[in-house]
C-alpha cells in the first residue's frame, strides 16, 4: 500500500521543533489562539461556537453566489443538503435569531472556527483556515463600531504589530449608497456596482470603466470620490473614538474598501500591511439586516462583526520575526539513574504532577547521559534525581547550581 | 422564510449565561478543554492537530466496516472521495509515518479534534464530538502504558472525579488471543470473536452463546477467563507501577474490556462510572503495527493512545455538579455619568485594557442605574467612575467599599 497524505490546502500542524519549515507548526497556532482569547477578553466578548457541517440553505439564504459555488457541500446519509462552513457569520445569525432573547443588549460574542473554502490554491489562501470572529449584536451607534475597530487594532498589537506595520482602512457602504442612487435610480444594479468597486484594486482601469459605463457610472467619478475620503457622520464618530483612545495612527478612512460580500450595509473596513505585500489581514462591518433574514423575519438586530483568518496572520508574524520562541514544556526531569529505585522515583514524579508540576522522565533504562542530555533538549528548568540515601539531587539548568533535598522540601519547593 | 435550525445531532456552544439548559455551553466546553491542556502538559504531552477532512483511503485502510458505514463522506469538486474525521488515530499514525525521523522518541502527543459520526441519535451519542487523543508513539515497554494510564486518570481527577465516580477496566488483547489460540486453530476467525466478546455486555447469554459455538468456543469458557481476572506479565507491571503511583484505587483488571476496533494489539482499557449509569468515559490501548500499515510499510513503531470525549464527560460532570460556577468575565466596569467625560472615559478604558484588564463600558447614553446593575450582572469586579475634578471613584464591588484615586494611581492599581 502506498503512503497516505493529506488534501491539497488542508493543514497539519506538528509540535515543536517541527522537523521541515514548510510544515504547520501547533506552537504558532497556539499563540494565535491565546492571543484572540485574551484580548477579546479585555474587550469583554464572551466566545461561542456552532457546528462545522451546516444546511446547504443556511449559506444560499445570504451569501450571494460568490460563496456557495466555492463549498464543500452533499447530501447526507438523511437526505440532507448539507455545507462545511465557509465562514461564521450566517451561524452566529441563526444562533442569535433563536436565543438572543435571553442575552442583555448589546452582545458582545466571539468565536474561532475552522472555515472550508474550495478555492483555487494560491499564496495566503488555503482549502481550510481559522478565523477569529468578533460581533457586536444590538447596538446600531457607531460607538459599537469604534468598539469593534480597536478590538481589532489591539489584537494586532498584542501579537507585536505596530501602526508601522498595518493600517486599518474605513469605508462606508452607506455613503457609496448615497454615491450610486446620486447616480443610478435602478437599484437591482447596486450589488453590480459594490462589487465593481470592490475589484478596482485588482483590475485594470480600462476593464473597471467598462463595468461601471454599464451601470451608467463614470470611472472617473468614483476615483474622484475615493480620493477625497469624505468621512460620513459615521465614520467621523469613529475617527474622534480612536483618536480618545490614542489609536488614530491605526486608521484612515478609504472609500477603496467596500467589502465583496451582499450582506454588509454600513460601515466597513479592511486591515492591511503597509507595504501592501499581503492579503487583507483581517475585514469586517455592519450587516443590520442579516439576523432578519435567517430569522425568517422573527427578529430585526442592528449587527456588526469582523473576521481575521490565522493564514496571511501568520505569514506576517514569521516575517516580521514575531512569533515567540517555544516555550519550555518540561519544568522537571526526574532522572533515574538507579534503577533500584526506579519505583521510588516514579512515586515523586506522580507527587510532582499532582501539585501542577510539567514532569518528564525516562520510561525505560537509560544512560546518564543521555537522561541529561534530553533533559537539555526538552528545555526542562530543573533535573531532578532520587539518591539511595533518599535525599533527591535537583541541578537547577540555568545556573548549573546543584543542591541536595528531602521529598518533602523538593515538594514544597515547587509548590504551586 | 422559515427560521433555519442547526442539523440535527449538532450542537451549538453560547456563551453564559446560556438562555435554555438543554443549549450547549461554551463554559463547559473551555472548562473541560483547559483542564486537559493543563494536564497532558504536567506529563509532557505536546499538542498537535491534523485537518478534519481527510481521504476516505485513509480510514478503509485501518478501521473494517464498524466506522466506514458511519462516515460522512462524498466526492469533492476535485474528484476525491474524502470523509470528514471519525477518529483522530489514522491522521495521527499519517503524520508519524511522514515525519517521525525529525522527532527524538519516544513522542507523546495529544490533540483535541472535533469528530464526525453519522449514528443514530441516543443518549451520549452525538453525530459530532470532541475528543482528547493522547497517544505515545516509539516505546514497546508497558511502562508507556502505565504513564499514558496515569495521565487518564489524572485528567479526571484533575476535573473533580475520585475513585469512587470512576475506574479504569484493564485487558489485553494478549490475553484473550491466547485463549483464542488454544481454542481455535482459525486465524480468520480471531476478529469476529472478539467483536463476542466486545458485545458480551450490551447482548443476551443466549445471543453471545451461539455466536461464539459458531468459532467453536463455549460461553462458559470465556465467562470463567473474565472471572478468573489473572493479570499477563504486562498487566503486572501496569500495576505495580499505578501502586507507586499511589493510584491502585482507579484500576482493575477486567477482561469483559476488548476494545471493538480492528487494530488493537496489547493492552487496552476502558474508564467507566462506577455506578455504571454512563457509556465508557475513555478508552484506548496500543495498536503497535498501524504506523506501519499507513505508511504503506515504511515506518514501523510501537504505539498506543487514548481518546475520551466531551460528551458522556460532560454529562457525568453535570451529573455530579462538578462544573465551576461561570468565572466572572469582566474586572472592571467604567459607568460614564456625565456624558461630558465620555471622551476622556474613553481614554481611561482604553489604558486599562492596555494593562490586560477587562473592561466593560456604555457603548451609548444610560441612566446610571442602569450601568450599576449591568456591572453586577457580568460579575465585575469593580466599578470605576470618572469624576469632574479628573479623579476616579473606584468601587469594589464585593467588599462596597468606595475610594477616589487619580487616573495614575488607577493605572498603578490595576498594573499586571
Amino acid at each position: 500500500m502506498k503512503q497516505m497524505d493529506r488534501l491539497p490546502g488542508f493543514r497539519d500542524f506538528f509540535p515543536d521543533p517541527v522537523p521541515h519549515p514548510d510544515l504547520g507548526r501547533m506552537e504558532e497556532r497556539s499563540h494565535i489562539f491565546n492571543t484572540w482569547r485574551q484580548v477579546t477578553r479585555r474587550y469583554g466578548f464572551k466566545e461561542y461556537d456552532g457546528p462545522p457541517l451546516e444546511t446547504l440553505d443556511l449559506y444560499k439564504a445570504k451569501s450571494g453566489d460568490e460563496i456557495v459555488h466555492q463549498l464543500y457541500h452533499f447530501t447526507d446519509k438523511g437526505k440532507r443538503d448539507v455545507a462545511m462552513r465557509p465562514e461564521m457569520t450566517p451561524t452566529l445569525a441563526r444562533m442569535i435569531a433563536a436565543h438572543q432573547r435571553g442575552y442583555k443588549k448589546p452582545m458582545k460574542w466571539f468565536s474561532i472556527p475552522q472555515l472550508f473554502r474550495y478555492e483555487r490554491q494560491q499564496k495566503g489562501r488555503l482549502r481550510e483556515h481559522f478565523q477569529l470572529n468578533a460581533d457586536i449584536i444590538g447596538e446600531s451607534d457607531p460607538s459599537a463600531d469604534a468598539e469593534l475597530i480597536a478590538l481589532l487594532i489591539d489584537v494586532l498589537r498584542a501579537l507585536g504589530m505596530t501602526h508601522e506595520d498595518f493600517v486599518i482602512r474605513l469605508s462606508s457602504r452607506d455613503a457609496w449608497q448615497a454615491f450610486f442612487q446620486e447616480r443610478c435610480q435602478d437599484e437591482s444594479k447596486a450589488y453590480e456596482f459594490y462589487q465593481a468597486v470592490d475589484k478596482l484594486e485588482r483590475e485594470t482601469p480600462e476593464a473597471s470603466t467598462e463595468k461601471l459605463a454599464k451601470i451608467g457610472i463614470s470611472y472617473q467619478e468614483v476615483m474622484e470620490f475615493i480620493q477625497a475620503a469624505e468621512p460620513t457622520e459615521d465614520l467621523q464618530r469613529i475617527l474622534d473614538q480612536m483618536k480618545a483612545r490614542g489609536l488614530e495612527e491605526y486608521i484612515k478612512i478609504d472609500y477603496g474598501v467596500i467589502r465583496g460580500l451582499a450582506y454588509y450595509t454600513g460601515v466597513v473596513f479592511e486591515a492591511f500591511d503597509r507595504k501592501g505585500e499581503f492579503r487583507a489581514i483581517a475585514g469586517g462591518g455592519r450587516y443590520d439586516h442579516l439576523v432578519k433574514l435567517i430569522s425568517g423575519g422573527k427578529v430585526d438586530l442592528p449587527s456588526l462583526g469582523f473576521g481575521m483568518g490565522d493564514v496571511v496572520l501568520a505569514d506576517m508574524l514569521r516575517d516580521k520575526g514575531l512569533f515567540p520562541k517555544a516555550a519550555a514544556a518540561v519544568d522537571v526531569y526526574f532522572q533515574i539513574s538507579d534503577e533500584n529505585l526506579r519505583k521510588e522515583s516514579i512515586t515523586l514524579v506522580q507527587r510532582l504532577r499532582d501539585q501542577g508540576v510539567a514532569v518528564e522522565w525516562p520510561l525505560v533504562q537509560t544512560g546518564g547521559k543521555k537522561q541529561f542530555k534530553a533533559a537539555l533538549e526538552l528545555g526542562a528548568g530543573y533535573t531532578a534525581n532520587l539518591m539511595e540515601d533518599g535525599k533527591v539531587e535537583l541541578k537547577n539548568l540555568n545556573t548549573r547550581e546543584t543542591e541536595e533535598l528531602s521529598p518533602e522540601a523538593l515538594m514544597a519547593r515547587f509548590e504551586a
